[in-house]
């Protein structure tokens, strides 16, 4: 909960800009007014001041090394361009992919390393183009910030493959500024409109923040696999993203299976919506079920052994890989010729399926269950998400950020 | 070519019965006229001959043991039920899959071990209540030879996934006559008449007893992917599949491209109708094909290093793995995840798809490239199967097999 606006209330994206300030200055802005006061929307938008090109300072939380825990430090937003928007940063998910960065799970990364794909914040400024956004509306920014929206893929809405590249939240080559990019867990952050997506009224925030990846990563493949009412899906791992697969598998009214490592989750799962939970060691379980899943959706970010969750496929259906990046584990083709069976990839989703996603859990109600953590227990929330303790998302109010020593952020 | 009845010839399939003796006695059997002469197929039609229920004694090509060459030997055929059909074998194809068993590649396998299901054979009798095969009429025997026909997938076509186990050509346990099945490298087969396909009039039958395992084998994934004209395929390895594979791509009019490993077979694929050829170790090349194919089909036998070709995968493509029975080799998570590719795997098809390959090829003249061998040779023709020196199918003249020593068959 956000002590300084209440941010964490279902009504919040109605609630007025906070107060902070917004320093700016130059031209080609639309900008809310910059010392406060309880500004309505319409206001705010037709709010004009002149502000400059230059970067902004903001608050962040980096690690520096690999084996370094994050600690505040100040870092610099780019100066908002025709098409950006400026949000304040309310809310930003833990993402276990953020500590893989964060340690190099997945070789030498980038350092300082400012994690955070899934940030909610509050418009305070956008440019001179941006139509999407007027100051005051509450946007959402998930795993990417920029692409090249010109290649095959990029028209075909799939940003997320374009072939230039996408510029990822964090840790991607910065083609604007330069260097490589700072995600969500910082106070501010400038993306440009098309990478934002709009927040329905009412939605809860916080829990709306890890829809952003959890969320789409989840629903995405369920689209494309064309996951119907009355299938039966398997979700194995129940974590940030398997938590959200079961209750968007629910919303489908198709028939879910998870399986889990937790003995203490066998009970959640089925709170959740699923049909049943199954311990992956419980081998007469996992014989009874053989052949009987339409999709499996694996949310484990690290290489397992997969050839048990082939086996509950049934002819012709799909194992969907969303986090193991490692090679292949025990996977038999003997397993996929006999059965015509698939094992294959998905990596979130498009803008426009991201938007998808959002407005379909916002009619629905469908949200991420989530424990709220200050910006400095980061660490132990690391730690925690590591050994399985989390119940299903950490979300940083990073609204409650207090300044870095010695910076004027 | 058949030394006794010029059967590799394009109107074989209107020749007359062969002069060889069909020794039956007992009832519910419309056989062929036993002493043969140039009977019609009208005149065969209406024969009807007291046949016993006894078995028969057959000639075939055996071996005793994973070490051990094909020798002859004498086995027995079961009496003909009601609803079978009475074979004498003119052709078989080698697969490469028999040389597997022969060998207990895939582990301890059944001796002794009869294989070869790509079986052309000519009607000598048939049960009294088959209504799909006249004496004189060819048929074709694949891979299987009974399943329960009753589970979902048997009524779904899908006969290979029988739930109850489909009973495979040879080296199957038997539930009619008990031990398990001898297939193909042999002068007669009883089999039930569901499993035997017509061969339309004018095929040119020792080239097209390789449809009935390499013809279904690869013609399958392009019916269930969906490859269609225009559409970039990849046809891993050039042997007896995936040539096969080259010439059915072709008629659908898709692009292909060879995978080989085999310098000498680029000018080959070149003719069968690939746009190019490309050695697995031209890795310019194959950078130049990343990200380029709607489907690609691996027929290679044996394990081998799939990312090479994951990575010639469109997004959202499939590999399609019909020969590599053991775990994947190097299958990149990180790969499959951010193009959304698949890996997958497919085995023959059912008896319906198996015709419809049969009367595809039969109405397009499509037929394997072969070198028809006597069955003197089939063991060093597996020699040269596993040294790749076939173009691209051996055929047993199975016709043309000599007595066994000593016994009457």
């Amino acid at each position: 909960m956000c002590d300084e606006c209440e941010d964490h209330h279902p009504d919040h994206s109605l609630a007025a800009p906070n107060r902070r300030k917004v320093l700016l200055a130059g031209a080609s802005l639309v900008a809310a007014p910059l010392l406060a006061g309880a500004a309505t929307g319409a206001q705010a938008e037709q709010a004009q001041s002149s502000v400059g090109n230059g970067p902004f300072p903001a608050r962040a939380y980096s690690a520096a090394s690999a084996t370094s825990p994050l600690v505040p430090m100040q870092i610099e937003r780019r100066a908002i361009g025709p098409n950006d928007v400026f949000l304040d940063v309310l809310y930003c998910g833990i993402c276990h992919s953020d500590i893989h960065h964060v340690r190099s799970d997945w070789g030498p990364d980038r350092y300082p390393c400012v994690p955070g794909h899934e940030i909610i914040g509050r418009v305070q400024a956008v440019g001179s183009a941006v139509t999407k956004f007027k100051v005051g509306d509450i946007g959402g920014v998930g795993c990417m910030v920029d692409s090249c929206r010109t290649c095959e893929n990029c028209l075909a809405d799939r940003e997320q493959n374009c072939l230039m590249g996408a510029t990822l939240t964090y840790n991607s080559p910065d083609p604007i500024s330069g260097g490589h990019t700072f995600g969500g867990y910082s106070d501010k952050i400038v993306v440009p409109e098309h990478f934002v997506i709009r927040i329905p009224p009412g939605a809860d925030l916080a829990a709306t923040a890890p829809l952003l990846c959890a969320g789409i990563t989840t629903f995405s493949p369920m689209q494309h696999w064309k996951l119907a009412g009355g299938q039966r899906v398997g979700v194995v791992g129940l974590g940030g993203l398997g938590h959200m697969a079961v209750k968007l598998a629910v919303a489908r009214k198709a028939d879910v299976t998870v399986f889990t490592t937790s003995p203490g989750k066998i009970a959640d799962a089925r709170r959740l919506g699923a049909r049943e939970a199954v311990l992956w060691s419980d081998t007469e379980a996992m014989k009874r079920l053989a052949n009987r899943f339409d999709l499996v959706i694996a949310t484990v970010p690290r290489a397992f052994p997969m050839q048990q969750f082939v086996d509950v496929l049934k002819l012709d259906a799909t194992l969907v890989n969303l986090g193991a990046l490692e090679d292949l584990q025990s996977v038999s083709g003997r397993s996929l010729v006999f059965g015509r069976k698939s094992v294959a990839g998905s990596v979130i989703g498009g803008i426009a399926e991201t938007q998808e996603v959002i407005d379909y859990c916002a009619a629905r109600n469908i949200k991420a269950d989530i424990e709220l953590i200050q910006p400095e227990e980061i660490n132990r929330a690391y730690d925690r998400v590591v050994n399985k303790d989390v119940r299903y998302r950490f979300v940083i109010d990073m609204a409650s950020m207090k300044p870095v020593a010695g910076s004027r952020g």
